[in-house]
């Protein structure tokens, strides 16, 4: 490779190769000085920003998507708070993950190592360059970011204060790089095995299934969430009620939103018509098999379409079930294995749904919102895995380190 | 998809959902069977394999590949063997790998659970099909098992009588399948997103490149192994040379072997003219620099293609270097990622070795050779990954698990 891709890569590398072996408080002290850096540099940013702003007006953006682009002193604010608090978590390069010694006298143990350097695709949303950034520093690897062309003019201007503050922190300033251009060099960056260790795309399905289908690096699937609750023979029913209206109505444009309802027969004609009212009184459209539809006129008829959807929108999937396990096998035949959810008293029933569904979370009478990076307590995320390799469910710090095994002995030979 | 790799698929993943709640005890009953059913069938087995043998023999397969591929009953009492130590180890599903409580109640715990369908691609070796059976079994993984068209008798009346004994010791018999046919079998296989969870090609280098490139499903990479030896300024000479000769001519056909050694421009004069003589003593071919050449002249030049080899025979690359950090310079250029040694007294440069070096596994005054899932306790070995994400080194149970999040609340909901 001679592209600016391949070159970008090289400097990577070497940054990285210096990161893996900087203390904690050296990688501190730069995320400190990358927030001080944007909160000083707030008005440059900004201005840059208001070129993206513009040029997305100009294209006819939608007012939505303009609004994620936007940046103001307290978005600002806040991408520096969230480097702080990255500052205060754990640092996960060195950790011990598993150690003994061997009968013949082998000392083994299995450390966290940084992976390298390390890939993100992304889409419009420019907060995610400092969050990236951060992350990957504080984990000691060297990051290369593409985001959209739609905020090119913003990122450029990030990645220059947070590149120039760690330099300035006496880290490499190569451990933070965007990648410039467009589709080509994404497609570059997705096939520079050897010189990326892993890529992660962030954004919506499409985006993540060209990574997925393109890459020849390692790739991390994350983020496509076709989330389920399933009420239960023995669930409380107000409880269910709380619970499905957050996980559908909370934040419907998340990936941990609920997209269908699964109701046990048993008690459909206690729980449909209150929840059915609910849900409309709520804004949202019922799209239901046959029995829902008898509790409810006013629900749409659902096809293989719906079951299959992320709507991402106040649209919710609905059926009647005959038994647990018949929701388990909708699950897994229509679910994306992100997070699904029971309400249940029944101990057996969690248990038994706990273990079939085969998916990266699940919640038990607790609304599916919960799987997130910050809600469970990891202070901060990376994004969603929805593959089984690696790294399932929502991912921290640790995600993005593996292991060396360091065996040390006094001249151990194999008879 | 309509094929038989796609139906053979969809009976794994029937497979697989019931295999994930099987107790430890029902997975090592079936274990116990299959060992039992292997050795009385002994007879038709080996008379299966005598037909592959002969097949071998008529197209003038060399003989080192016709004895890896023969089977006798001691070779049927090993693999028998095999299936019942791994049914003596511990069961990595259900181990609680995060557990934790947040501060609004709810109960966090990270369970490990089987990857589902695990795919292998294998080379001649008959007796890796009961080994990898084994292992997938007590995982609580279905599989699916490639073989080489030269072992296709013999791998067909193995995976006849595993799965019979799986069946008949009560789980399901689609746990255990061979995929028949050809290459166009193996690409399919390759293709299976969806249906197959991960793919672990064991073999050459050849194999496993063409896995890696080939494959939509996810892929561990493992084995290729361009192991150093590097004798410090520091080292024990004595020690270093015990060392180098374990690594290099224990068994050097395999991927743990040194293929390479880097002496410190301090130690070289005393160490290299015993070690060189000592290599030539046992048969070794030394490819070396300027500098090793200085020091006998039956040693070939080195070009960059012996830096890069993989050589798997008593051939060594060699080299001094000035410093570790030129040394660890040459391993993270040349270097596979598998196993590199150090040997040394200084509890510094053991430190910056094993920091710096980016391998798989260092050895601080051990053979390469230890970096094995048997050497490191690990029971068993389903391959040695050099690849970052998910496993790195010697797999053993654990790395045929993921994990899923398990939350528990009472009506939590977010705010």
């Amino acid at each position: 490779m001679t592209s600016t891709v391949a070159d970008l890569g090289r400097a990577a590398r070497t940054a990285a190769a210096d990161l893996a072996v900087r203390t904690r408080a050296e990688k501190d002290a730069a995320l400190h000085a990358m927030a001080d850096a944007l909160v000083a540099n707030a008005p440059a940013i900004i201005e840059r920003n208001a070129a993206d702003v513009e040029r997305a007006r100009e294209t006819g953006t939608a007012e939505a998507m303009i609004d994620r682009l936007r940046l103001d002193e307290a978005r600002i604010d806040g991408m520096a708070g969230g480097l702080r608090q990255v500052a205060g978590l754990p640092d996960p390069v060195g950790e011990v993950v598993r150690g003994y010694t061997l009968p013949n006298g082998l000392q083994v143990s299995q450390r966290r190592v940084p992976l390298g350097v390390v890939g993100i695709i992304y889409e419009a949303r420019p907060n995610v360059t400092a969050d990236a950034a951060g992350l990957a520093l504080k984990s000691g690897n060297a990051v290369l970011l593409k985001g959209s062309s739609s905020a090119a003019a913003s990122n450029e201007a990030i990645v220059g204060v947070l590149a120039r503050a760690v330099e300035a922190a006496g880290l490499p300033g190569a451990a933070v790089q965007l990648v410039p251009g467009g589709r080509e060099q994404a497609k570059e960056l997705m096939r520079a095995r050897g010189i990326v260790d892993v890529l992660i795309p962030r954004g919506g399905a499409g985006l993540i299934r060209s990574v997925v289908e393109e890459s020849t690096v390692p790739v991390i699937e994350t983020g496509v969430g076709n989330c389920h609750v399933y009420v239960d023979a023995d669930a409380d029913l107000a409880m269910a009620l709380q619970i499905l209206l957050n996980a559908k109505t909370q934040r419907p444009s998340v990936c941990n939103a609920a997209e269908t309802l699964l109701v046990h027969a048993g008690v459909a004609a206690d729980f449909l018509p209150t929840a059915l009212t609910a849900l409309r009184d709520a804004g949202v459209t019922v799209h239901g098999d046959e029995r829902v539809r008898g509790y409810d006129d006013t629900v749409v008829p659902a096809t293989d379409d719906d079951w299959a959807a992320e709507y991402l929108s106040l649209d919710l999937a609905a059926a009647v079930v005959d038994s647990l396990d018949d929701a388990v096998a909708h699950i897994r035949r229509w679910g994306s294995g992100h997070t699904e959810a029971i309400v249940t008293g029944s101990l057996a029933a969690s248990r038994r749904f706990a273990a079939t569904t085969d998916s990266a979370a699940v919640m038990v009478n607790a609304s599916t919102r919960f799987t997130d990076g910050e809600q469970l307590g990891f202070g901060a995320e990376i994004g969603i895995s929805t593959q089984k390799l690696h790294a399932r469910g929502p991912m921290g710090l640790p995600e993005l380190t593996t292991t060396t095994y360091v065996v040390t002995g006094d001249g151990h030979v194999r008879g």
